[in-house]
Order: C-alpha cells, then structure tokens, then sequence
C-alpha cells in the first residue's frame, strides 16, 4: 500500500493506509490573527515557538508552517521560520504558502524531505509549483480543485485530481510524493458532505492509490458544537481510506478521537499504543474491565 | 432502503439506513448486579422505571428489557415489568430473555411491535423463537452464531445471518422484521474487529439489505478508557451500515457522537436536530463562526 514519506534531518514519517493517522498541525498561521500576524511582521517568533512545541507535545506528527501576512516580506519570514522550527522539533514540515517565492524560500532552507501545501490543478499554478516539488524532491499537497473552482460533484473532483497526478508524473513526480485533498465541504451547507467525501475517498485509495489530506474542520463550519462534529468525523474518515488531516491537536478530545480512530481500523498493533497513552497507574486498580454489558454476547440459551 | 418498524402502543420507531442511527438503552439487565437481581426477585420494580426515565431522557430511542435472575420466575417478572414500563414510557421495546416463555410472556402483554432479543442460527432456537415472532408480529434480533459457536471470520458469519434470514422466510417472517447482529470482537484480542466488521456490515447492507445491531462496547473490552473507544466507533459503524445498537446512552459523550454521526452520514437534514440539542443560547452570542481554520480552502495563489 502506498507510503508517502516526509522527513526532517533526524525523523521519518509515513503517511499510509496502514500506518497511524497523521495529524498536521494548523496552529503556525496568522490567518485572521491580528497579534500573530504583527509579531511576524516584526519578526518576533516567540510564539512560532510555543505552537510549535504545543501541538508536538499535544500529539501531532507533523507542523504546517504558514507565515503568510499582507505587505510582509514573506519569503525572508519563511526562510528563517524554518530553521528556526527545526532547531526545536524534530518532526517533519509541511511548507504552506500561497507565494511561490516563499515555498521556495523555505524549501532552500529545509532540512530533510518537506511537504509542500500545496498546488491545485490550475495550469499557471502547477507549473509553478511542480518543478519546484521535484528540484527539491519534496512531496506536495495537491487540492481537487481547477480553474473552474471548486466542484461539488465528487466525481468531478476525482478526475480533478487525477488531473493533477498525471501532470505530476510529467515532472517525474510519483504518487507516492503526492497527498491529494478531496476538499471537504461544510455539512451545514451540503447535506451529503460527508457521504460524498467517504465515497471520494475510497475512489482516491482504490483507484488512484493515492495518501490523502484535508482541512477537517471544515466540515462543521457554521454549525454549534464544532469540536464535537470534527472528533466523530476524523475516525469516519480514516475507515474511509483518509491518511492524514490538518487539524488544531490542542482541541479537547481531537488527538484521542484519532488515536481510537487508529484502534479500530487495525493502525495500532495489539493496541499497543493507545495502551501505553490511556494506561491507568497500576494504583488505582484495573479500570480495563469495567464497564459495557460484556457478557451480553455468546449466552448459551437455556433449552426449556 | 430497508426499513424495519418497531412500535410502542402510540409511537412508530423506523430502524433505516437513512434513518437516525437507534439507541437501545442496556441498562435494564441484572447480569452482574447483586442489587437489581435481589430487588427483581423481590417484585421491586422501582430500578427499572428509574432505568426507563434516565435513558430516554438521555436520548435512547428504544429500551432493551432484560429480567434475567436465576432461581426467579423470570417469565412472571417479564409479564410484570413490560407493562409498568409502557406505562410510564411510549419508546417502544426490545424483549430480552433466553428462556422462550419469558419471551412469550413479555410478547402476550406488549402492546405494539416489539423486537425480541434473539435467535441464533442454532436449529433448537430457531424453531422456539421463530414462531413466537411470528406470532406476534414482531421482529427480531437474529445473532450471527450457530451450532459451532461464533467464527471469527467474517465471511462465515455473514453466511450464518443469511441462514436465519432464509428459515425466517421458511416462517414468514420477512427481511425487513429481521435486525442481524454482525457480533463485535474486543479489538484488544482479534486486531482485525474493526475492520472484519465494517467490511461485513457492507455485505448485509448491500447484500442481505437487512437493518443491524450490535452490543458496541464489546469492542473495547479489555482495554483502558473504554468509553473513548466506544464513542469513535459508533459514527464508524453507521459509516458503514449499521443502524441500530445496544448501548448505555448515559456513557459521558456517547449520544452526542451517534447524533454526530448522524449528521455526517446524511441522517440529520440541515443538520435540525443536531442544531436544536446544541444552539447556544442566543445571549451567548454566535458560537457557530469560531474554531477552525474555515478559510483554508479557496485561497487563490497570487500570480507573482
């Protein structure tokens, strides 16, 4: 089954069907945060720093890097936020950023094999990004949408896709170094949100055998109680062949929805990991065997 | 699609693929309970309604009625509590015994359509339940072992639940009054439960066409934080076909995931219910737009 491997200098990751659900964290971005943004304008990564370690220590395997502010010197600000990352965590990067120069910038700088978030299938966009992916030999995001937009056809979106993956291969790029994004949509706005992306996602992993990502929060945009749509929806993706999301790990319950959600689709042998995270201390007694109606299956039945 | 109607004296329960996912409340069972056995065999009825209340208010939508106590007149227990329970609630019903005329006796004075909790495909039970449901007009939960106990491989169970599916017709008793249990291994001894039974909860969707059930916290038995476990796997297994289960719905969190799931498997339209239990009062103000990083997709890469 196809693995798509990011690393840094010291650590290599697999994304696979048959590997734990990779989580990227989301929380390095200054998207509609006035005080982030203005610390990098000045060039103050203090708090690049404590997400950074935050969401590593919450559970994430994986950082998006995305340092992108208006009437910033973006590609400066990306070529010293990566090394400046790398010198405190060991986990692999994911370089997200919408300026070509700033990719670049931090792919010059990166140590190790990153992931570029990301390229779509407009023309002038891959054939900005795709070249730069294989100088670099990097792995890159690839989002389901083209110059039309964004479909709400998921069949359309897989050929959208598909689109990407052969242009890719032109530029030597295998699909083992692409992770494509099905675009998931909000439910509040598409009923069948989920059930088309469940769908889509099987087409991904059966047909075109391809690891896959997406923004999973953006499911439960508009509606109330966001946090506990997003956990229900990250196991349900990950049985429906989803490899990895870009998520906030710091959110209650999100890293342990995922980890069960790695029990059981059989990504955690003998269940070894979430053993060792959820053990109670042997002190308090052994909390395994209570609770649930245990007994209620395989009850001879009395012949009366 | 299939759908399988249970009903009380006054309410109709539909049990569909694009229904609700059903919560049958476990909590009226003495296995296990020193005090609920002794109270029964006393004729002390009090529990049970207490049970009755809390899990409805907790938002199951049936109530599984279990009087098992050794050495007690279980079938005059039966004939006792389904009664007082319809007396006080209008969900309707699941008769749970392995004696046949406790069975009939809770059968006799049911008002509505109940679904009697089991049959296997053992020969010996079949032709002791069968009948009875047919009786009645009831429907019925029919286990996927037989004579030679339960198998681990999926592929055999899904042959045995065809079997009882085909003596049931032998019965008249029709695929839509039929709820197959697919039996959920604990994940911590066979490492493939999970995905045996997403992959067999398909073939019965698709093949057999039957609605399912399951007592889903089996899945977790033997392992730490249980309840972590069995909330993640109950939006996993409608994901994948299954469309009823036997549950404790007073579980911290374990009803917010099944209406999660509902809302991700297409099964809350515009998301109505899920809106109703979770609006934040309006003095709150708008909780909906926050959390996420809702503008991820759709940025278009400037032309530099």
């Amino acid at each position: 089954m196809t693995q798509t491997i990011i690393a840094s200098a010291t650590k290599e990751l697999a994304i696979g069907f048959d590997q734990p659900f990779v989580m990227i964290g989301e929380r390095i971005n200054p998207t509609g945060r006035k005080l982030f943004s203005k610390e990098l304008k000045e060039r103050n990564y203090w708090r690049v720093k404590k997400e950074a370690l935050a969401q590593v220590e919450a559970g994430a395997q994986m950082l998006d890097v995305n340092v992108g502010v208006p009437l910033a010197d973006e590609p400066a600000i990306m070529g010293e936020v990566i090394p400046l990352i790398q010198s405190i965590t060991d986990v692999p990067l994911c370089i997200d950023s919408s300026i070509i120069e700033a990719l670049e910038a931090g792919l010059s700088v990166y140590k190790g094999r990153a992931l570029v978030n990301s390229t779509t299938a407009e023309e002038e966009v891959m054939e900005r990004v795709l070249p730069l992916v294989k100088k670099y030999d990097a792995c890159v995001v690839a989002i389901s949408n083209d110059d039309t937009g964004i479909s709400e056809d998921p069949d359309v979106r897989f050929e959208v896709a598909k689109r990407i993956v052969n242009r890719a291969s032109d530029y030597g790029i295998k699909p083992d170094a692409i992770v494509v994004d099905p675009l998931v949509m909000p439910i509040g706005a598409v009923g069948s949100a989920g059930t088309d992306v469940f769908k889509l996602l099987g087409r991904l992993k059966n047909e075109l055998k391809v690891n896959t990502t997406c923004g999973a929060s953006n499911v439960s945009f508009g509606l109330p109680n966001r946090h506990a749509i997003n956990n229900a929806f990250l196991p349900m993706l990950a049985a429906a062949g989803m490899t990895s999301a870009i998520v906030n790990p710091l959110h209650e319950g999100l890293v342990q929805s995922v980890r069960a959600g790695d029990v059981l689709n059989g990504n955690d042998t003998n269940c070894k990991n979430w053993i060792k995270v959820n053990r109670a201390p042997a002190a308090e007694g052994a909390d395994s065997n209570r609770g649930g109606r245990g007994g209620r299956r395989g009850r001879r039945r009395k012949a009366s």
